[in-house]
Formats: C-alpha cells, sequence, structure tokens
C-alpha cells in the first residue's frame, strides 16, 4: 500500500485545490459535536474572520419568545467563543439526557450547518444537523448490532389519483430468506412531510430493528406512503426536478388521500407477503397522518385492528364536507361496533392541538368507545413521535 | 379548510420561535438557484451582514492553482452582489450546459450551503448542493415520468468478513409484480465511497429508469455493495453512530472484499430473482471499484461477461502481495481464454489515473486481449462516471 499511501497523502493534500477536476476525499478538519465522555457535547466550527457565533437547538433550554400571536417557547442559543486559531467552541454546562439532538449555527447572523458534521436531516424545507446521546430509549433510535431490517423505495400504482406513487416500506429482517407472511403497519407522516419523513426524522427502521431483536415487536411490514395526493414522491423524487419544499399543497385533508388509501393496501398485499386479515392490520400517524389514520380506520372499519393517532391533527374541515367526513358519528358507531383492539391516542401536554385531542377524546368517552390513552410533555415535535412510535409498537398483532 | 389555513397561517408566522415546541414548517423565502428560461442560473442567499459572498461549484471555469505539488484546475469562484434587502445574488453570464452541477457558498470566508436549497449530495465527508440543468445526456440523470424501479438498503451476510453489511439494490420497474428472472450487475464505487454513493452522487437509478424506459438498456437488478471491507456500512449506519466519514480506512485494497464478493453474489442470486450464467452477469466500478472489477473479474473468470472498468485505480500494491494480487498475467490469460463479451474501459483524459489506465491497455495489448476503450474530457469526477455508466448499461446482457 506504500505508493498508494503516498499518491492519496499527496492528493489529500491539494484536494481542495484540485477537486474541480478530480472528485477526492475531504476530511473534515475538526470533531463536531463532540460527545465526551461525561455527556457533555462539544461543538466546534472554524471562522476566523466571524464576530460572533451561536449554536441553537432542541438540546438548549427553550426560551420565552414574544410574538404577536403570544408568548411561545422558543429554541435556547448559546455563545461561541473563539481561540487563537479562528475555532470557535461550545461545550454544554450540563450531561446531555438521551435522546436525538438536532442544532445549527448561526455565524454573524447567518444560519449555516456544521461543517464538520454531514449528518442532516430535513424538515420540509429545512436542514438541521443531529447528534446523538446515546441511552435510556434512545438507544432505540441507534443502529445497534442487530439484525437489520430491509428499507425499499417503491412505486405502486394509484389509479383514483392518476398517478405512480412512491412509498417506503421496510420489511423485517430474515424476510428474504423466509417464506414467512408479516403483518402490516401503514405509518402515515404529518403535513410537509412525505414518504421519507418517518424513517428519516423517525428513525422507524432502527426502532423496528432495536424492538424486533429485543422480542418486544413483532417482525411486521411497515408502510411508509405520502399522505399528500397532489405529490407522487418526495421533492427531488418527481419529475418536477428539485422543487423546493412547500407546505402550500392542494388535497391533503380533503379526503383524497384515504379514498385512494385501497390502492396502496393492494399493492402491499399482492406483492408482499402479509397477513390479510384484520388482525394482522395496523394503521397511525402524527399529525395530519393520525387524522389520516382516524377516517382512513373508521371508513373502512373491517380492516384495522390496531389505530394509533399521534398528535392527531382533527381539524373541523371546511363545508360542504367530502363525503369521507361526513357522519363522523355514524362512521365510528361502525367501526366501534366491533371495536379495534387498540385505539390509540397520544399527544403531548404543550402541543397546539392538545384541546382538539380532548374534544375528541370526550366525544369517544361520550359512547363509551373504548381507547387506549398516552400523554407525554412538550409539544408537536419529532421527539415526542419517536417515543409514540417506540410505544406502539410492541402493543400490535398479539 | 378555512380554520386549518388559518392556523397554519398564524403558526408559519411565529415558525422559528416556536419550532422547539412545534415541529412546523419553515418555507424558503428565496428561490435559489434558480434556472431561468434562458438556462442561465442565479444565485440568492439572504445575508445582510456579510462582507463578502462568493458561489463556488463546477459550473464556473475552473481556475489554475499553484501548489507545493504543482499546477491544478481548481474550481471557479464568482462575487454575488448585494442589494438593499441584504440579499447577495448572482447569474451566470452565460446558459449552462446541461448537466448534474454542484456548488456552495462563500460568506465571508465560511463555506456554506445554500439554506434555500435542500438538495445536497454527499462526497465522503462534504456535503455539497446540487442543481440540475436539463437537456442532452443530463435528462438521463432527472426523474422523469417514467416507470421507476425500486431502491432497496438490504444487509446480507458475510461470514468471510464476519458481519453483516449493506447493499443498495435496484430491481427495475415491475420486479414485484413479475416472474421474470433478471441479468445482475454488480456496480461497484470509488475509496471514500460507500454503498449509497452510486445512487446519491452517480444517478444510478434515475439513468437505470431512463434508458430501460427507452428501451435502451435491458431491465437488470443492479446490486451496489459497501467496497470497504473493514466497513458494515455507510457512515451513520453502523452500530458506530454518526461517525465523520474519513478514507483512512485498512482493508480497502488488500484482496478482501474480492475474495467476499461470492458472498453477497450468493446472497442476491439465492433471495432475487436473477439469471444465474455468465452472459447474465456484469460488474463494473469506478476507481478503487474498477480496481475491484478487475480483480474479481479475473479471480471468478467463469462469472462476469460484462466488465467496466471506469476510471480505475490501477495501482501497485505493496509487497508482499495478496495472493489475490500475484500472479495477474496467469490469470489474465485464464479470464481471456474464454474471453468476457464485454471488457470496457473508460478514463478521462486529464485523470491522474491516465497513465495507469495507459500502460494496462498496453499489457492487455500486448497479450491481443479484447477490449473496448471509451475516453472523455477532464478528470477523476462523478460527472464522468454518470456519462461512463449511461454508456456502459446499454451494452450489456444482448
Amino acid at each position: 500500500m506504500k505508493k498508494l499511501t503516498l499518491i492519496i497523502t499527496a492528493v489529500l493534500a491539494v484536494a481542495g485545490a484540485a477537486q474541480a477536476q478530480q472528485a477526492l476525499w475531504g476530511v473534515p478538519q475538526l470533531t463536531s459535536p463532540e460527545i465526551n465522555s461525561d455527556k457533555t457535547v462539544t461543538f466546534r466550527i472554524l471562522a476566523p474572520d466571524a464576530q460572533e457565533v451561536k449554536v441553537t437547538g432542541d438540546f438548549l433550554p427553550t426560551e420565552k419568545i414574544q410574538t404577536p400571536f403570544g408568548v411561545f417557547d422558543g429554541p435556547g442559543y448559546a455563545d461561541l467563543v473563539k481561540d487563537d486559531k479562528g475555532v470557535w467552541s461550545f461545550t454544554t454546562a450540563e450531561p446531555l439526557a438521551p435522546e436525538l439532538y438536532s442544532y445549527s449555527f448561526i455565524v454573524d447572523g447567518l444560519k449555516t450547518n456544521d461543517p464538520s458534521n454531514v449528518f442532516l436531516i430535513r424538515d420540509t424545507a429545512t436542514l438541521t444537523n443531529i447528534f446523538l446521546v446515546d441511552g435510556d430509549r434512545a438507544d432505540l433510535y441507534k443502529v445497534n448490532d442487530v439484525p437489520h431490517g430491509t428499507v425499499s423505495k417503491v412505486w405502486y400504482p394509484s389509479p383514483s389519483l392518476g398517478m405512480n406513487r412512491r412509498a417506503t416500506i421496510y420489511t423485517p429482517a430474515g424476510y428474504e430468506s423466509s417464506t414467512e407472511s408479516y403483518p402490516v403497519l401503514y405509518l402515515l407522516h404529518g403535513m410537509g412531510g412525505d414518504e421519507n419523513a418517518w424513517t428519516e426524522l423517525g428513525r422507524a427502521a432502527q426502532i423496528l430493528d432495536n424492538l424486533i431483536a429485543q422480542g418486544k415487536a413483532k417482525p411486521m411490514i411497515v408502510v411508509m406512503t405520502n399522505g399528500n395526493a397532489a405529490m407522487e414522491a418526495a421533492p427531488g423524487e418527481t419529475s418536477e426536478g428539485f422543487k423546493a419544499p412547500t407546505t402550500q399543497l392542494p388535497k391533503t385533508m380533503d379526503g383524497s388521500f384515504e379514498l385512494a388509501f385501497p390502492e396502496v393496501m393492494a399493492f402491499v398485499e399482492q406483492n408482499y407477503r402479509t397477513r390479510q386479515d384484520k388482525a394482522s392490520r395496523a394503521i397511525a400517524g402524527l399529525s395530519m397522518g393520525g387524522f389520516h389514520s382516524l377516517h382512513i380506520s373508521k371508513e373502512y372499519p373491517e380492516a384495522f385492528d390496531y389505530v394509533g393517532l399521534f398528535s392527531a391533527a382533527i381539524i373541523p374541515q371546511a363545508e360542504p364536507l367530502p363525503e369521507i367526513y361526513q357522519d363522523m358519528e355514524g362512521k365510528l358507531a361502525r367501526q366501534f361496533a366491533d371495536a379495534p383492539k387498540l385505539y390509540w391516542i397520544a399527544i403531548g401536554k404543550d402541543d397546539f392541538l392538545y384541546k382538539a385531542n380532548e374534544e375528541y377524546r370526550a366525544l369517544l368517552d361520550s359512547h363509551g368507545y373504548p381507547y387506549q390513552y398516552f400523554e407525554t410533555p412538550q409539544g408537536h415535535i419529532w421527539r415526542n413521535w419517536r417515543i409514540y412510535l417506540s410505544e406502539f409498537l410492541p402493543q400490535l398483532f398479539d
């Protein structure tokens, strides 16, 4: 390897200069973030000419912010300090609790990613760096040394929407080499999300791998569809090209997605080894996906024995109501006449949808419909949705 | 939808402030890059406090740069100009030729991504924004309105390396619903790359979808392995966590990967509907992956009828040579005794491996071994590897 090593060394030394003509390999100059042995975390960025560098993220205590719409909890900020080499750094005062965190730098007012950290997640149009402090529940979000399922990006036909549509499908470890049939969870995202959200922001594949390996969840197929009926696929994955993500989409909560839902179920049941009875099907979703799960499960009451509403966006729709949203009480009565084995409602105390969910629970209570309720601190955030998924999965397919 | 719209509007207005507690939806304030109707491109960034903003990328003419190692072609730079709202912008003087381009901003000396563009690709430890100017060959790199194959991240056992390993596997549109068996291309990455490189930097899924839809390539399965024998999977996808990518890996070109190669082939042939004869197997790779393809194809001479060496890193290895690199001429003689239908060598005129490839061709010539040769301008860059893939695929599995 001697010659090769020499060539690489020479080449790395000029990598910056040469990269237009030789795709070589930049290596980060700094370690950032560094998770120290005491679980404090150090952030670093080389910015010799900057006047002020801050870090902001969900690992910092929130700050109350006055806005025209009231006082909100905003993300905290911390100042980095520059050394004589132009490296700015900040170390948290306390160890951080186990969690998947996100953060950004703000350099002289400009929000920027950490150039030393290639791990980013996209939430609609925002890209944010991530890091993980392990321990406790956060160990479910890690890739551990356990058998891993397959994660596939699959296109299925949706004649009613007039397009092929992209879904993310998880098959459990061993699926390829077995002849077994598996139960299926349909797992839906929120507004601004797409078929990538649950695996990227939600760490769904890791949570599934880990819970299945621990024997806490049954091996299952998980189908993560795109819940925006006007979209074929996530931004950048359609013939619209690299178009900026947006929340201003038509047909998100007008019944189109719910009515087309049997098409993705048909594709999955025809092309994967699935168990095809009510006891072997679950549906759950967050925010808009919780709203979709509510309506799909009551529209097709014989389909799902497990229903999960995570911070569900149970919001009145404009009149005239699409047919699927009409006669809510009649349809719920039909669904609960042969009640799902599990109807699971979860929300954070600070969620802006808390009250809407409270009212929905009161409606279920008024009819004596059985459900389970799970409440957490905090609001309408992925941290909660990862918790809900990891609490929901072990209850499926008993 | 009225109430919902109101809620969203209110919430967007405070999204920045509220995001620690409510995961809502930032939307970009600017369009950048904007591909104008005349195919000039405009870049924009809001940075009111910045003193100087530049853009650098492979869409700009290269500049000669003097380094201690000689004069190299370096990436070009262009200055952005600030308007009275603090928005900096730059428009290319000329229309850009069709291509997938990459770029970064440099704000007061700090390299940063474009905050208005969520589309990034990672090359080892460098994240760069991308955009695509369509037309000509670049239309192969686009998602077009054609049937799409499935892209899966799959783990296969590699007993000889003592681990499960991750591969990206492309199955052509219709695979799920058909009973047909398909030929297989094994497509290998270069040093610093991993099992994600060909689909992310190489646009392999789009090139395959488009060429298959046009009838120019046969429907095939494409297996993109991880060629670093010390790695289970790409950075962030292993139990090492979010560890910074590096090129300083052991066991990249010491024979380990080549010797373990029958294990991935066995997994694919046991678990996918594959045609399992020499005429239905191809292997190709770029740089280190070209080196791997050379050695794997001669080590298992009955396996592959199609071999592609893209900018192959044909570099002498340190003594003592691993067994697999010994007796090169004897093994080539065995391979070419029943010569592959296609042995295809491609390289750019400015590639730092040009001479090594010239010498290798001279060796083949000296024995009269048949091969095809394809030469392009420019060097050791993804632009060339996308071209090579799109030239290679139509020649497979006649």
